[in-house]
């Protein structure tokens, strides 16, 4: 079958710069989250509040992936974290050989923590290994609570799960169940951290942010 | 470049199904739309109620593309539409093979109207042309306004854009701007046609309606 091989093929080249990301962090010592979601699941909103909230304890590193624009680097640079834009140009996943690139501009002696955010897509970038210590999906509450069963690759292979937006579930026009997502996820999952929150009003984060804490303490 | 030739082949070969479908469309003169939006947008339920609504004018079959999963045609089955559920088992959009058999399995004779349903991912379905009269975008308000100019491929392309779960801007909790997510696809795409629509409580969907009425005439 061709296509299969040519997909091998081009796994094989993102996973050997993927390899290369995992040296240069191991050299660093740096902790390196890569994060996958679909678009609008609030991916730069809990990233400008992690970073503002951890300021005097952790410093953050952002590399921004986006089709274009560099709307969501603009947003990160206002916290003063340093942050690399990559423009994927239509392209539906980061690779490997962008966040190689990426890490040699970032300062990384100065930091504590780099966090990939990836091009908003639930499926593709699951299946791209960049190189990183750990996935973490995000799920907005106004998704629905079927997508785990629905998306299941990268629930199955994520570190943490951050549903999103829990402050939309007040009002009573979301259906979302949060124990049918985290029951789902755990199936999938057995080992998924979940953190409910809103990087909107602040709920939640404080266990995401003791989390980030051990990890990095972990390395 | 190799890259570029192989996705030109992958291409080329999803085109002369695509034109097939054409051809089996012309044929039978049947509206065909495909649907494409983030996953969670409300793609189902604008679905279920457009069926339901319009049951005694418009007879409408849809062709449910998922990852995994036939949840979503569950629904649809429940609203007595003819529906047939495609799992892509992995891949992160329909093709025009799998459209062409399941327009094959579906009563087209006795239908007005064929919905696909394609796999919730803004970016790749849009690439792949299914033989379709044209394409559907949907935009949740809970996915933020800058979505248009963030992945312009899709509201590019786009015949509609519905713009759906406005009854949550109601609460206050969400920064969605309509103005700004409607100049910005409009300015990607002219003549692209904008329904403001809440598939919860129905506001809204009477226009899309009729727009669909009188594309069914206008073949």
């Amino acid at each position: 079958m061709k296509k299969v091989d040519i997909a091998k093929k081009i796994l094989s080249e993102n996973d050997k710069h993927a390899f290369e990301n995992v040296m240069f962090l191991g050299q660093h010592k740096k902790l390196c989250l890569n994060m996958i979601s679909s678009p609008g699941s609030g991916k730069t909103t809990i990233l400008t509040r992690t970073i503002t909230d951890l300021k005097s304890k952790i410093r953050v590193g952002v590399i921004e992936g986006d089709i274009q624009t560099d709307i969501d680097a603009e947003r990160i640079s206002r916290t003063k974290a340093p942050v690399i834009q990559i423009n994927t140009n239509g392209a539906c996943h980061l690779s490997a050989v962008q966040v190689s690139a990426a890490l040699k501009k970032l300062p990384v002696q100065d930091l504590d923590l780099i966090i990939i955010e990836n091009v908003g897509n639930l499926v593709c970038p699951s299946d791209f290994d960049l190189g990183e210590h750990g996935k973490i999906v995000v799920l907005s509450a106004a998704e629905g609570d079927d997508k785990p069963i629905k998306y299941p690759g990268i629930f199955a292979k994520a570190k943490a799960l951050l549903i999103n937006k829990i402050d939309l579930l007040e009002g009573g026009l979301l259906d979302f169940d949060i124990e049918r997502a985290t029951t789902d996820a755990r199936r999938l999952n057995k080992d998924i951290k979940i953190f409910s929150v809103s990087a909107r009003n602040g709920e939640g984060m404080n266990a995401w942010y003791d989390w980030l804490a051990e990890s990095i303490k972990a390395l």
